[in-house]
């Protein structure tokens, strides 16, 4: 019943050799990889506008530099990280390069960081496009948690169906947002040049407060803030680098050439919209509604046209889409650090999909917890944004400088090494202002919520820490010191008995079998007149093995067997106490209401004892001869079988 | 956790030795078995009232003679169960009076009736007596049904907790509202005397429509069915010669006596209280509020005294606890017939507190839903109520005449033989009677409510014939035809191998120790690299036994395993594969979330797969040396060991 709802939803399972077949060309990597960074920019214009206007309307002609300064970094890492394409084909996220090159902390906290970003990055996203809907859709807006939450799930179901399906579908609406962006650059600059002139924006006639007349620090303040508001730009930009695996051959060219693409769209539209929204004079509204790049589509194209319509679906669409990013970089890197065993091993299964089914779901549970939690308040989530972004850019980029310090101590060709210089630069480069960018938005964000961002990674490096610690302290314990496995001195075997029937004699005829230095059949003396008469047929039919009867005062069955098992293992510590369990196995799971599950939850009792084993001998009801049992030598002759054959 | 809000609220567990303790001296069986029928008078002639005022005004008069007819029914009804308590010491409730003498089906109906109406029972009584409360505190109407279920709730934890303490907490209420309606005549029949008089009730002046000028047959019909309203008065009777067990030596005398006083009770306190309404021309309110009896206290004692405000808490106490009947009857009944394999095992074990603590929790649950399906509605769960009542007295007294004959065949004694006649005489009369009432309320009930009873009670007779037949296929199955256990032919064991630690070489260490004719160690190759290790590993230690990998194109462990089990299978149908677990015991629950739970899913499995035994081989991890593992004779070795011995 769930199989069959679960093949509806995610499909038929995959053979493992088809793993090669889900890689991806170029085209369709930009789509599954950079959604994010590129839709970014659908927002990152409106979170400048909105800080500067705290200053006041004449603060907002500064929005020109703040904007360059984003577009320069964003360049910056971009260069950054095509030389992590290159020096790690199998994926070099901020966690793998921070463990080779800067240790466990580093790796960790970089860990981390890109966890909750990941997250952030889904809930900020989907609720920045439901907000676009809203916007456009006036009635729906009471109903952003629900819709919010509804994509995530549709998101997690495409993702679960596996990679190839996901890049197809979210191809049309990434390259219908690119187009039509430079489309409605092309129609204001034609409009400008030949025509009527583009109307100002709707919101350009709002009244803002009058420039009040800070202090410089004051202005500075408020610039950098604006500058750490815009940085949202740079989401995401990592997840080619840790995605270079998934792409076709070469995998590490692809991937770079993948990234300069994503870089050069985004710093165009980013330029683009901002110097559109100076042009038209658009401010961002308080309340995000509606939203800046809304309102230039509006004057651009016309605000009945069908080209706006279609323009902000695009919008609403890609910004959904986004959170596909991280559904491509969460799963891989939970993977790699179970791999590592600083997260549960189950994230590292591929599921029947060939995808990382277990962590699909974790990211989308975690998700949606943050959407209801935050009511689906874009201007709320925004402020736990981007700082674990800037914290793991950091670190892979100082880890980058390091790589290629050791590369050098390696390489003697001059062009060579002259290259390997020129990269760890760029990685420099990319280091230090990343760094600085960093600071910035500690220092700006920090109180606005961000510390709940900084807590969630504290929590998380601790736990993957105590989870690594904890496989290190089992794996020392399990390791075997070499050498051949030894027989247990003693065996005694007990077989549980509460009447003279098959499943009884199926267990003691087995457990005869399996040859222990001592046998006993045990019951428990729940019922008296049951007892007595087991203790006749017992006696009445001969058989030799002694019938122990436990007594059990407050009637419960585990109690006397798990005391009775720790009293043998008291007379021989060193032996191994065998309980054979005769078990019903019914047909159908409600049979299993009419019979005593008093099996079961002795098995959960003894599994906890220790030195004992527990051998299940299954009766299947209702599914006719049970095979051996009528028929073999009789049990009681003990002459001695032969011993084990390795065949 | 879970066990400490058990031990609060339940008590210590207690010895079975102390069963014989909780026997009852008559003056507590009183309380405990027979509150139902005892407060039933307090609805009885409210009953007879509201079904005779759809008639008119003039058909109140008639109120007298309906009584009258109820309590003849309810003396008949007494006098035939004081044969039982004699005939049936260990306990004759209808269920086992008509399966010793009319035989199975007979017997199931009246189990079938009795069970339905121990719910209604509950539901009825306890609904009744927040009416009683509400009544009085009118404010707290809205939440009959929170405090309906909440004292359902109590009552089933204080029988959890045992027949003694109950039977103590509930003596009070009982002889409360037994004295203080005696009070109420006393005073009404003084102040008469002596004094002012009484003045006429509350709802006398109410207008009530014209006596219609009805056919023959109406008037007839009208009776009748008062008659039946009225007979809710019988319910519980036979809830004493079910629990004959439960009292103190001489049992069946003492339960006889209580017996008869209760019968005494009861008809002097429903007469009193008919003529008191009839004198006080008390009317039923169309919604039971203020009920009748309180319109007569209210006039006798003083509607603003505190007598009154004793009364009503009285009243409503003694209706609520009358439940209490009910959870006596019912878990003794389920224990019954669970013992004849009638419904599940469970409901004959005994709970920690000697108590048939699954019968007690079904009964509340069952309850419970009926009093929320029926929101709280006494006038809509009254009509289902009886019926079943009925349907098990006529069964019962019909399986008591035949009992006798039964006595007469092996009786000479000429005054014995009297005797039994007489006995016989009773019983006849007792189920004459009965059956008459049982038309009656079938006939004037069935289509405001009761068929849903007759539903409930068809299927509950089906399910119970299903369970015997069922348990019945299952006995013939397991029964063994005598003589010893004979042993497996073959014994095919495989040893799951993923890498090789101790856990593993524990189990494999065991396996060979079990003296199999054929051992294996499989492993199931998830992923090629750990396989590759793992055979590399396997040779390098130079293990003798021979390791088979099993290939799993969809990365599924459990499929290949029990894919290769079943081939051995076929290879050797009568054979026996036992498969060895080596498993990782953690001693806190969430560290099971850090291992792969593939073993637990695997059992379950293979637990389903025929031929084939389950041993777990646990290794206790974080506990320290496991024993045996590191000393003992070398495994490989394969000399036989000595066999089996029976100590």
């Amino acid at each position: 019943m769930f199989d069959i709802v679960k093949r509806l939803l995610v499909g038929r399972p995959l053979r493992s050799e088809r793993l090669g077949e889900t890689l991806l060309p170029k085209w369709l990597a930009l789509p599954v990889f950079c959604s994010d960074p590129i839709s970014s920019v659908a927002y990152a214009t409106e979170q400048i506008l909105l800080t500067l206007a705290l200053g006041g309307a004449g603060f907002l002609s500064l929005s020109a530099p703040v904007a360059a300064a984003v577009a320069l970094v964003l360049i910056i890492v971009v260069a950054s990280y095509r030389q992590t394409c290159y020096a790690y084909p199998s994926g070099g996220g901020a966690f793998v390069v921070s463990k080779e090159n800067l240790g466990e902390s580093a790796s960790l906290t970089a860990a981390a960081a890109l966890l909750v970003d990941y997250v952030m990055t889904v809930a900020v996203s989907v609720v920045a496009g439901v907000v676009a809907i809203t916007s456009a859709v006036r009635s729906w807006a009471p109903h952003a948690v629900a819709i919010s939450v509804g994509f995530v799930l549709l998101i997690a179901l495409a993702n679960l169906r596996g990679v190839k399906e996901s890049g197809k579908a979210f191809a049309i609406p990434t390259y219908g947002f690119i187009g039509l962006t430079y489309l409605m650059f092309l129609v204001a600059g034609a409009r400008a040049a030949f025509g009527d002139g583009v109307p100002p924006a709707e919101s350009a006639s709002q009244p803002l407060p009058a420039t009040v007349h800070a202090s410089t620090v004051a202005v500075v303040a408020l610039l950098l803030r604006a500058f750490a508001s815009g940085s949202t730009a740079l989401t995401g930009v990592e997840a080619i680098s840790n995605g270079v695996p998934a792409f076709r051959k070469p995998k590490s060219h692809n991937a770079a050439a993948t990234l300069a693409m994503m870089g050069a769209i985004s710093v165009t539209m980013f330029g683009g919209i901002t110097f559109l929204a100076i042009k038209l004079q658009a401010r961002a509204e308080p309340d995000g509604n509606p939203s800046v790049i809304s309102q230039l589509a509006s004057s651009v194209f016309g605000g009945t046209s069908a080209l706006f319509y279609l323009y902000q679906a695009a919008t609403a669409a890609i910004l959904i889409l986004a959170a596909n990013t991280a559904f491509n970089g969460f799963p891989v890197l939970a993977s790699i650090l179970a791999k590592n065993r600083y997260l549960p091993r189950q994230l590292h299964n591929r599921g029947d999909r060939l995808v990382f089914s277990n962590g699909i779901l974790l990211l989308a549970v975690a998700a949606v917890l943050l959407i209801i939690g935050f009511d689906a308040n874009i201007d709320r989530l925004i402020q736990l944004y981007i700082i674990g972004v800037f914290t793991s850019f950091t670190l892979s980029q100082f880890g980058m400088v390091r790589h290629w310090s050791r590369e050098l101590d390696s390489v003697d060709d001059p062009s060579r090494r002259r290259r390997i210089r020129a990269s760890q630069v760029v990685n420099a480069v990319g280091g230090v202002v990343t760094s600085v960018v960093l600071v910035i938005v500690f220092a700006t964000k920090v109180e606005h919520g961000a510390w709940l961002a900084v807590a969630a990674m504290i929590v998380l490096f601790v736990v993957m820490r105590s989870i690594s610690r904890y496989y290190q302290r089992v794996e020392a314990e399990v390791a075997s010191e070499g050498g051949t496995p030894t027989l247990p001195p003693r065996v005694h075997a007990i077989v549980l008995v509460s009447r003279l029937h098959k499943p009884a004699l199926r267990a003691l005829a087995f457990a005869k079998a399996t040859r222990p230095d001592q046998l006993e059949a045990v019951t428990v003396a729940a019922d008296e007149e049951e007892t007595r008469a087991l203790q006749q047929e017992w006696e009445g039919r001969g058989i030799q093995t002694p019938l122990i009867v436990l007594s059990s005062p407050y009637r419960d069955v585990g109690r006397p067997i798990v005391d009775h098992v720790n009293r043998l293992r008291r007379e021989d510590p060193r032996g191994l106490v065998s309980v054979f369990i005769p078990e019903y196995v019914v047909p159908r799971w409600w049979q299993n209401l009419l019979h005593n599950q008093s099996a079961f939850r002795l098995k959960a009792r003894l599994l906890f004892t220790r030195g004992v084993v527990v051998v299940n001998v299954p009766y299947h009801i209702g599914r006719g001869e049970q095979g051996w049992l009528t028929a073999g030598e009789p049990a009681e002759a003990g002459e001695p079988r032969k011993p084990a054959k390795a065949t």
